[in-house]
């Protein structure tokens, strides 16, 4: 008999806090590195990160088909190949050994020992070498805003956009977790009213709530993805901050799409949340009209309600909310992105990383970005501190959190939280 | 005494066909399996593979810094990585031992056997693992081309074009080497005077002619590469086909830049030939004006005069060259894209490929894509065969060929070359 993970009456021997993020029901996936300096898969459960590679080599995984080292990595991508089987065996197997009722671990002091960590005593580390990183920007209201601010008020959405899933491609050397600080970036950008560019660091700094997917092998060179076999493929969610320099991104995008404005930093959370745990919040997208392609109509109900929300805090300040969004305004489901990035067929590999766009609601508060819920800047936004912003100052904290919750579970995504410092000034 | 791979005197006791890419002189660097299943990094002079794992294994690099498995890889990442003095004393070192003079290898039957291998017995594998492969657009010309037939005829190059090397992040993923066929792209385009798009095989499938530089660990996230250094974090060139479905194209890249129509493949050239072969045939870049700003105000003559050449031909037809253009025309330099592109930060990795965008000239048989050649497909191309050409038709293949060559030598790229085949049927 196999276990469900997702049985919301479970408990687990290891205490979790009301409201955590990391109940027994989640189980997410991600790279940690010990105090003895040891770097390991592993998962979360309440505070406590476990080591899934000691929890291995102590035979707690026997039957579930695994190679031997393959929570012994830097990364999670040899785990993610091994395919949607697997994650889910594992995943399953993990919320036994942790259930209230299972003495085997909770009864084994030197097992527990092994395996089981303070999650403030280990760092973690991007959970995927990301091969290659897709941005897409699948937000209608997002789009629109920005059409109506960049373009035209009355045409704000470009022809195409109704019709395709937009992406482009991003810089996945520059993916970077939680935690670690961004330096403002200099460059070229075109002040009002001039006609040759001046150089400097960036003075509209701002960040894109995004989420993003992460895939498996799914295809070769040349296959496509069927939209409805999408799903199998895509390993988990994160939440991603696509940092954006909007004075430069205004003076260098046409005609070939952003490229330095974005490429300095893009910012995950750690830990990689599974579809599974996502299921038991499967809602329907948003009504398409017109209707897609054949290649991108899909059946059944294929996005998540996930609460998303983003707070900026200035420097040994109080943190102020700034949007309250959610991943099911998204118009473009991650089925229909995944589908149309490999209609050509382009192929997606182990660890690709592919973000949403920016996600805004119909709502001002619920805008993703600084751009939007400032309106180009011409409505500063009041912080508790006395000070407004239009657009992020440096040694500004942005946090972005996400969770699903209903009156029997919680399941959260922790957070992506980066400070952004001064540009460098030996320019 | 250090030896100089560069001298021109300099004959091989490897026979060297005249008008060979390969000459003594060159010493390009490879990855190529043998008929033994062994995957190995290797140089080529002549028509002869040389595997340099084996002549490491045989003590032949004695002296020289090196890992013991640095050549038994499969790619050259972990080489380039080792930095330009370790290239370079490799590079001096190969000269010295196939040096008509040097009779140690020469005599050597035994080792000669584990070393040498006909090139035709070999076959050649992409040379990097690519991380982030990132594609510029630094041809005046092309620019001019594209912006006269797409927008305004009277201000064809776009406000930021003279002030940036305008590039944009490509697809790692479908990178692939000369040789292998590549699929006619489907998807989404918009009929001429029609508002909803119809789905099915491109039909203006084009090439476009580029080189391409692959970069080493050049800089740390934050760090910026100065101009005048950039050359030293470039390991060398390949030649490379941006294949391009211009239909695809048209209706998808606005506002984010092209996507699908191109990742479904770049081609490149196996051997990687490196700057320090090319320095004979180095020359000044087109002068520029507007004066870029300061950080892309390069010194010296950071330029090479490279030949290039385009064919196609039809299935077992007789081929014709359609296009002859030279490196030397682009605006950019590879230097002054390095610098730009780690302007913000960026950081760059062993591996990374930096296309150089379309190379066009002034006369109209010096164009680097077939949209430029026949002008939007109004002036078709007569093939040898009594057919004509305005985009690829399936089981075309495109070959692209670049060589340097003065009175004393030739330092050739061999060739990309790559058929294109039907799309797939199950759409």
């Amino acid at each position: 008999m196999t276990i469900n993970a997702n049985d919301p009456n479970r408990k687990s021997w290891l205490n979790v806090e009301k409201n955590s993020d990391f109940p027994i029901q989640n189980i997410p996936f991600g790279v940690f590195i010990t105090q003895d300096d040891i770097i390991t898969i592993g998962t979360r459960i309440g505070n406590y990160a476990i080591d899934l590679s000691a929890l291995q080599m102590l035979g707690y995984f026997k039957g579930i088909d695994l190679t031997d080292d393959v929570f012994l990595q830097d990364s999670l991508n040899d785990f993610i190949s091994a395919g949607k089987k697997t994650w889910r065996a594992v995943r399953n197997r993990v919320a036994e050994i942790f259930d209230l009722n299972n003495l085997d671990l909770q009864n084994n002091e030197k097992h527990r020992d092994a395996v089981i960590f303070a999650i403030d005593s280990v760092e973690m580390q991007l959970p995927v070498l990301i091969g290659d990183y897709t941005d897409f920007y699948s937000s209608k209201e997002h789009a629109t805003n920005v059409g109506k601010m960049f373009r035209d008020p009355e045409n704000a959405l470009l022809p195409n956009w109704l019709h395709i899933p937009v992406g482009y491609h991003g810089r996945s050397s520059t993916v970077i977790p939680s935690g670690v600080p961004i330096k403002r970036p200099v460059g070229q950008t075109l002040p009002k009213g001039e006609t040759s560019p001046v150089f400097g660091p960036s003075k509209r700094l701002d960040f894109e709530l995004e989420t993003g997917f992460i895939t498996t092998d799914a295809n070769l060179l040349g296959e496509h993805i069927p939209v409805d076999e999408a799903e199998d493929h895509i390993f988990g969610m994160v939440l991603l901050n696509d940092w954006s320099a909007r004075d430069i991104q205004t003076w260098e995008y046409v005609p070939l799409g952003p490229f330095l404005a974005k490429n300095f930093a893009t910012s995950i959370s750690p830990w990689v949340i599974t579809l599974d745990a996502l299921e038991p919040f499967r809602v329907a997208s948003p009504a398409q009209s017109p209707t897609p392609l054949p290649y991108l109509q899909q059946s059944g109900n294929r996005t998540f309600d996930i609460k998303l929300e983003v707070y900026i805090t200035p420097k040994e300040k109080e943190s102020k909310l700034i949007c309250e969004s959610n991943f099911k305004y998204l118009y473009w489901t991650m089925s229909q992105q995944l589908a149309h990035h490999t209609i050509n067929g382009c192929k997606v590999n182990s660890g690709d990383l592919m973000g949403s766009g920016t996600i805004s609601g119909t709502e001002p508060n619920s805008y993703g970005s600084l751009l939007e819920l400032t309106w180009g800047g011409t409505k500063p936004i009041a912080l508790p501190d006395g000070s407004t912003r239009t657009f992020i100052e440096d040694y500004d904290t942005i946090t972005m959190k996400g969770y699903c919750q209903n009156s029997d579970i919680r399941i959260g995504f922790g957070e992506v939280s980066n400070m952004l410092l001064p540009a460098s000034v030996r320019f």
